[in-house]
């Protein structure tokens, strides 16, 4: 069995060696290949310079080593790598391929670094990659909500408490709610990011070497915040930053969740608050009067991946002593798919509010008077302090409460956020 | 736009609309192809005779119905299905196949049966299969461990508790320890399997339908212990089975990833208690003195894969009402990742425990006297029926305590189930 | 500082060592006495007879424990036992109490035990009895679905599958399915009650003793199906074997939740299906009109507690080496909450049903007839075999659909398992 | 059957409506008073303020209120409130005890709000509070890191990938990392305590009011940083705000069960790398020999503990439909146990680092020239830049490394980070 691991000294190995390292390796290398290496580049060139720094590279060497990286580049870019090549991961491949370009130069590439440092590296650039991208399509998100707010500000909605009919609303207070709420997500991964915004590489398997790489200069050009300094914290921030990620990865999925159960209950046929456009429907096989919104039913079963990818990081993580463990490579795959599925779902989300249209017929068939029973008690405290709420509240009559028109109760709920304040 | 979608009735659908359709399908196809579509034809099969007896097909018509899944299940055996052909789900290219090759009998096959039950019938059928197939590796591995239990009967060995040492015992005991927990995880899968070996087919979307079908017939024919009766509850118990199904994969995955646990501890070069032959180890890229026992570390990541498995099946089934929910599609995947890792993580602990050589040397290096001592308190209780542990206990010099032949304590330890008697 | 643990040889200790002693110990103390501690002392009653097999006790020191055991049980039954004792645990509490009432022979009960194997054994032994308890629960609960299913044989009902309409069905029907899927989870508990039903006792601290006992024995007369062999192997089944009792827990509370998600949408205004009894609802501080499903609320939100628990043990288990670990003891508290909120969950679901009055004119109502579609087609096929389903699926005219009288539609659903014959 | 709660309006109830009353309010009440209370009288008193700028309260109103406000504060202080009392929850018992003191004038407290904003305020100023609290400790725990890293600058350690040495590094280093990791877990904290530092009072029960409520004020006086604007919003955030709380925990927890699990594994007799002073183990029941790290064990447990609450905030919320559900009350006690047990651990391990002696002795018998390899081969690198990594990796015989002086690998490991340069 031959292998290209890059810490094979060319023992020789039986069949079971094969079986237990396609084990351990997986689908390493075709997820390198999609969405890390790439980064691993970019991070492979910064590093040549450093090492240029040092003197481990002279500047011709330093020359040939970038030329080949563009190389590799492009030759990435095109997709020109073959998915099934026997490399145990895109490090391997990279140095490879490095050597095949320029020769023994290329050997020097990984003096005073590790897989594992490169990892964290390239993890977290696409982090924050994945993170602006994310945040740039919440934001787009939230402009639709906000649209679709100015668009029903005066359209009337039942607000809702356990389920029941609360009190009224507007479908304008109702998607301005997803606005701020989406807005709100889309800062705390701004938070996260700004967290996860700091550089590893130079800090080897976690200990460090020999080399005075100046981390500072790395951590610039690869554009971080700052250096992260303990070498040891570098490789037990592992799992731990891509789990804060993920947290902001489930907030923006209970968002979407939320809104999409909303949806499913609000265009039941006993609700029927909205026509559904056939384009966002799905069909039964049996049942041909059926138009169901798998859609929303999709997201809020992705939801529910989302928020398990965290517990799988929990479990990855507990009980791992300090420093790299190999159990910490299955994290990739997690926050590649999280990331696939959030961003699909703001997509899904965003395309969907034009093809749900509230029936105001229905709406306000549903309203009945008692909804109105708290507006009337606090008007009523307003314009005459000698009664006392709660002596409203026991006294009225919530069977008999006067009909009034839906705008005229949403024009006097002036609290700053309330559908007629907002 | 154009689906083979079976609800489809033609309706003139636009470019959202694929995207919606796109995300909520998913790699659905794909996942059916490999892993379900056998059972589904198999089950269309007896399904077929089902609707003869209630004279939907005459004799001719089965006959030919019965010859065309004949066909269709050899063109999918021969992996003549192309993965990425337009097709929803297994089930609506099972309808399209068989009407191309039957014609217009084909479009009597969905009567009274919806996607819902086939699904369920279909994904059980997998359940039983696949926990056979899983239950056969246990015994093997339970036999694995049999055989180095028998193999190391007089090699000493430590036992800790706390992480510390505690008392002596053997190195057959341990293995004997997880041959006893492997066949009780294989019971359990056991008792799982007998719980979901119920036969929904001919339920339709949950609500049944106007044939009289013999379902028992069906059941007994797709080899299934009973019928599983109410509708309903055959939709609702969807995700709750295949829950079931993933506890046991969770309980193989703990006892795998404990042993897993144990071996990165024994082989560190504290411990040092196995020498690790090279075919179970990898290096590293940078130090190339280590070797890494990866395989194990795996395996640990892996468990928490399985486990995470259940709650994100948790987290879909939580807040559904009754009935089909699309939410449950996202199930299949599930339990098919969770089999796929639990065969594979039973294969390879199994081929791992060869590459394991005791190293009886240091083993023994590390046993000192202390740890004796609560088999010489447990021995003098039983030759002086005068004292009492207790206050042996207390008054013991846990630093003088004679040094023994470890043999010769294994011997005395009698009690049943113990390293001198198991 | 003085303390009553066990191990204490009277060695000094300082403040901070009280700190890490509280720390550990938790509310362990309490815990054990309210839940455990009379399993515990039931089962050194028959360790002490085993002990006496062994001539570690003679018939009268035996016959002096069997009464200060006897003794201690009454003390503790009465709730004589002050919560705040200075005891780490009740092993602890009762070996003390027990030197109390007959001196020097008390300390010979622990020769050849363990804290390890007392904890397990007492811990199984509360997992058998309350899982007992729930099953009989569980079937008083399926006792009462079945009353309510046949109550309701003839109030129409609608089936929904994605919230929405799908097919006409009768409440009776929807009963039966809750009572088929408790019965289910009850076999399911006993299934798991089966597989936790081994005695660990006389294991000691997981590698055994000196002593002969006669493990057989000791196992038959506390009432166990079978002697768990090996030692080991009975202290790594810990936390398992709890994780299969919570898996069945998890298992009724899905059940419940998915209930409670159904009645809280059935009772919404919008759906109005049920009247609800005003003793089963919960008011508002501020909106006088509402009448709110608060329990089933609470419901849903301790399904979700008793799955975290699952989740919990997984994490505790994660990563832990071979042999017995404090963190263990953290489930204790897991396994006690879980049966306390099960048990009254399934008793206030149950006192529930009564509470929930269907509304038969809004049923009614709220049936449109292209909730026919299915059946209608389904029929034509049965008469006309020259016409078929996919056919008819597609060209019926679902804004359409001739009305029925429902109980003509519930007649023809001939499907075993369907409203019309389950 | 006398109730309490707020809602009541006299209507009589009976036995069942009791146990439905008692089952949804659990411990809500105990826990509002010992954890909430003195948060829900300072925002009532605020509040008090704004309806008084509403003209609900009179001047002389105001001051009544705010007199009887402090006289429950100080009430509350005392302990005078029986645990057992019969309130719902502390909302109802504040207005209760208002209009003990003030008569009806008490009664118009509740105008224009809801126990739905009051117990969002609540726990918001509670998670604010404790926020800041944990922050400290973070603090005090990182500088008793420092310190304890200062003092061990030159006591050489090992460094560890796989649980396999790896390289030299300093005990310093360690105690660094674990430095750095508690500086960024408060750095976390703190980003999220941002997050939720928005002020919902003023929102009634998720729709608003007729009072023009000064929100801004209320915002300002009661310390939040800016108001929580829509109204539908700030109850759809209950829930995710705490759960962002939680990932500030875990992310606490994930770094003390860290040092945990490695002081379990570097105090172990095959490692001995810190002796262990008695004030901190715990011992065995049976094993006289045993000093067992207990603490550490439990911290570890604890970590699941808080990690599954997580797990359980997330089911809550999973599914639930816009606008407050009673679910969510029981998010209230997990933040509070979460709150607790990170407390605990963070003092808890604090404490216990001075009772690690590092044995030098032990750790210098413990290493192997080879771990000096990659130091040996990236000087080289440095010193003869025509040699190359890769090959000098390939070529070094790593049972023949010469032997060096620790100290002197430290020193000439002078990457940023690194033992030699932290």
């Amino acid at each position: 069995m031959k292998t290209n691991n890059l810490w094979d000294k060319g023992q020789s190995k039986n069949k079971d060696s094969e079986i237990f390292n396609n084990f351990t390796t997986g689908s390493d290398f075709q997820l390198d290949l999609l969405y890390f290496l790439k980064y691993d580049i970019k991070a492979t060139r910064v590093y040549a310079g450093a090492l240029t720094d040092c003197k481990i590279f002279n500047e011709e060497e330093y020359e040939y080593v970038e030329k080949a990286l563009d190389d590799i580049e492009k030759f990435r870019a095109e997709g020109a790598i073959d998915m099934n090549s026997p490399y145990e991961d895109c490090h391997s491949m990279l140095e490879y391929q490095l050597v095949l370009r320029v020769g023994s130069i290329g050997k020097k590439i990984h003096t005073g670094r590790s897989r594992n440092d490169q990892s964290l590296t390239m993890i977290r650039m696409y982090l924050k990659d994945s993170g602006l991208d994310l945040n740039f399509k919440l934001n787009e998100l939230a402009s639709e909500f906000r649209e679709f707010s100015h668009r029903n500000k005066e359209q009337m909605f039942i607000g809702y408490t356990h389920t029941q009919q609360a009190m009224l609303t507007t479908l304008g207070h109702y998607y301005n709610s997803f606005e701020e709420q989406v807005y709100d997500d889309a800062y705390f991964l701004n938070n996260i990011i700004t967290r996860i915004n700091q550089c590893p590489l130079g800090t080897g398997a976690g200990y460090g070497s020999t080399l005075d790489l100046d981390r500072q200069s790395i951590s610039d050009e690869l554009g971080f915040a700052k250096v992260q300094r303990n070498s040891m914290y570098c490789q037990n921030s592992r799992g731990k930053f891509e789990l804060m990620y993920l947290n902001a990865c489930s907030q923006i999925m209970l968002t979407l969740q939320r809104f999409a159960s909303d949806m499913i209950l609000y265009t039941s046929r006993e609700f029927s608050f909205f026509d559904v456009d056939h384009n966002l429907t799905q069909g039964s096989s049996m049942m041909p009067q059926k138009k169901n919104l798998d859609v929303f039913e999709t997201i809020r079963a992705k939801s529910a991946e989302v928020m398990s990818y965290e517990n799988r990081v929990q479990l990855i993580l507990k009980g791992l002593p300090s420093g790299y463990n190999r159990d910490l490579q299955q994290i990739k795959e997690v926050i590649v798919n999280a990331t696939n599925i959030v961003n699909e779902c703001i997509e899904v989300t965003k395309l969907s509010l034009q093809y749900l249209i509230p029936n105001n017929e229905n709406i306000l068939a549903a309203i009945k008077p008692d909804i109105y029973s708290a507006d009337i008690i606090s008007a009523r405290c307003e314009t005459m302090p000698s009664e006392t709420f709660r002596d409203l509240y026991k006294s009225i009559d919530i069977n008999n409460i006067a009909d009034h028109k839906p705008e005229d109760i949403i024009k006097i709920r002036k609290s700053l956020g309330s559908p007629g304040n907002y």
